[in-house]
């Protein structure tokens, strides 16, 4: 384990893995949340307050850094750590998801995409080789393969084709990426909600070889109860012996879910979307903090949080910075959620090395249904 | 001293001063500039930040509280300290200069001023004790009377007119606060560019008598050298045992002439506001970040600044989370120009102690004169 990235994998309880991810930067307990740092900042939040959360690694997107302020610049800069000041280890995704979701005139051919910026409009390609390159020149840690996140609904023969597309490009990614000593590539197992085409499409990964395995191409309006069904049938067929990511998601049930299944990393931007939008994330549910009954309520929002917005404010401020749309009411509600989500991983991991996460679970979704405190 | 406000004045360099005001709520050395925390919070900051800049007394808006979250509200909440966690001394404004500058179908009677909200357009009313009303529910430590703000260019008649208005509201506000044990108020003089008009303001301000005196009516546009010779005029007819606060002032090289005229307390939106918009405050003048020159430039904003944003992070990439409109971008650059003006007030009163105040003036000059560092 040394240099490239390692797993040990410490116990199970069920399916659930409470493991250690060893990488250059640092080491990260699993199960663990990434707070996603789009365009070089996890947004509304100094990386010390991120680190201060507990969270141990982040994400940066290939896509946003590509186009400003370019993964030229950055390593020119010395690379995305040194530019973000984040020192632990950083994973980035290959820019493939965002290109087909927020870029302008897409094409997608065997050679890779084509597309215009979004922000001004630029012609620029991805291919497998380009992503591999934009990763390493930002010096992410963990890179992940270029693939296609098919678009649902689809035929099942258009989510095989583009399934096998995928697989030709994490081979072309792997090819790329080489065997740099430090950092480590993911690949994505794709095949939509087919059972038989994800066993194809994670054995092509194997086959090839990574350093870890992500499961790609969920959290896209399929429901909750169609994703568990995928990582039901995928997660065990993944080494067990190496780390398991479900990207982009999701909502705490989702990552308690998938957590249950077998999953070992996450992201999502849900907790730093929703703090900017005055949505935030408790022990009792989902609280917007905009909603008029908070207006007059001196208590804290979520009475069991360390955060500064529990901590230093009532509801009554936080409803009243959300109203004002005051950044200060963006900084405290992220803040809030990522340490909710961080501590969420936090009480997983523990519970897993207890042996107790079917008691957690419950406890979790009573937690969850007694909704939020009363109003006064 | 006990209660009330007190001011001790320590030593003088010329005309300027060095003095310490005594609150309920702590001491404030002076000469101080007071952050601005117009809706109850100084934007982008958590107030805690604020204090470790160095800032001791804040200043929150009447205008913006009246109407969000309300002053009755804030009462019930416990006071503006609670409610946005500040528990060093509070300056309110009357609220008469943002009804003014920003509410809607405005008319002045002698009996005060009825508006309405540019929120939501509700019809209000500020009235003298109607702005003692507000300013005693929020808890400020020091309330300012109700004032017009004479909006120039005006004739000598007009000016005249409405700085008598301001002398009858000065009285009534007076009237209206009674004497509180612990809290202050404080008179404002008017009389536009008028010395024998600002002469009678003062005078009678002094015949009514106030806790501390305040210089309105200037910093809207006049230019430097009408303001400082207001201040040239004025200054020295104030009580030398009472505070000197200069309202809404100002750039660096205003405040520093202005503490050279004698004035100990300022406040100005300019560093929050500058840095929700890319200027930086230096010792080597303004720096736009956004500029291309920055792009590349991997050296801190200003090398002698000890805040978040020059300690950790470089030049190129306060560019990039600025042209990204990254909320970071603005918490990182409204913390460096407060904390630019701490280090500047915080070297004033050195330099007055030490009797030094002219070769500081001298260096802070050829300082901004030098310009920002050249590019790479």
């Amino acid at each position: 384990m040394t240099g490239k990235i390692g797993f040990k994998l410490h116990t199970t309880d069920g399916s659930a893995r409470r493991g250690t991810l060893h990488t250059a930067r640092g080491t990260v307990e699993t199960p663990a949340f990434m707070p996603v740092g789009t365009a070089g900042t996890v947004k509304a939040m100094r990386p010390q307050s991120v680190r201060e959360t507990g969270a141990e690694i982040v994400l940066g997107n290939t896509y946003h850094l590509m186009l400003r302020p370019t993964a030229e610049r950055v390593a020119k800069l010395g690379g995305l750590h040194q530019f973000m000041k984040w020192d632990g280890p950083i994973l980035t995704d290959s820019g493939g998801f965002q290109v087909m979701s927020l870029a302008k005139l897409r094409k997608i051919t065997d050679h890779g995409v084509s597309f215009q910026s979004h922000i001004d409009g630029t012609a620029l390609e991805l291919t497998p080789e380009r992503s591999m390159e934009i990763q390493t020149l930002l010096g992410a840690d963990i890179a992940m393969v270029l693939d296609e996140c098919t678009p649902l609904p689809a035929t099942k023969d258009e989510v095989a084709a583009s399934m096998q597309l995928s697989l030709r490009w994490a081979e072309r990614s792997k090819q790329a990426f080489g065997e740099p000593a430090d950092r480590s590539l993911f690949g994505i197992v794709q095949g939509g909600l087919e059972p038989d085409l994800r066993a194809e499409s994670a054995a092509g990964l194997m086959n090839i070889g990574f350093d870890g395995y992500a499961i790609g191409g969920l959290s896209v309006g399929e429901g909750q109860e169609a994703m568990f069904k995928v990582l039901d049938v995928t997660a065990h067929l993944l080494p067990a012996e190496q780390p398991r990511y479900l990207m982009g998601v999701g909502k705490p049930a989702d990552i308690v879910g998938a957590v249950v299944r077998g999953i070992d990393m996450f992201d999502c931007v849900l907790p730093t979307r929703s703090g900017r939008t005055g949505q935030a994330f408790t022990r009792r549910g989902t609280v917007n903090i905009k909603n008029a009954r908070h207006g007059e309520d001196s208590r804290p929002l979520d009475d069991q949080c360390r955060c500064p917005a529990c901590q230093d404010f009532s509801r009554a401020y936080l409803s009243h910075l959300h109203r004002a749309d005051e950044i200060l009411g963006a900084m405290l509600l992220t803040w809030h959620n990522l340490q909710y989500y961080q501590d969420l991983m936090a009480g997983l991991r523990t519970a897993i090395k207890g042996n107790k996460l079917a008691e957690f679970v419950t406890e979790f979704e009573d937690g969850q249904a007694t909704g939020d405190i009363e109003p006064l």
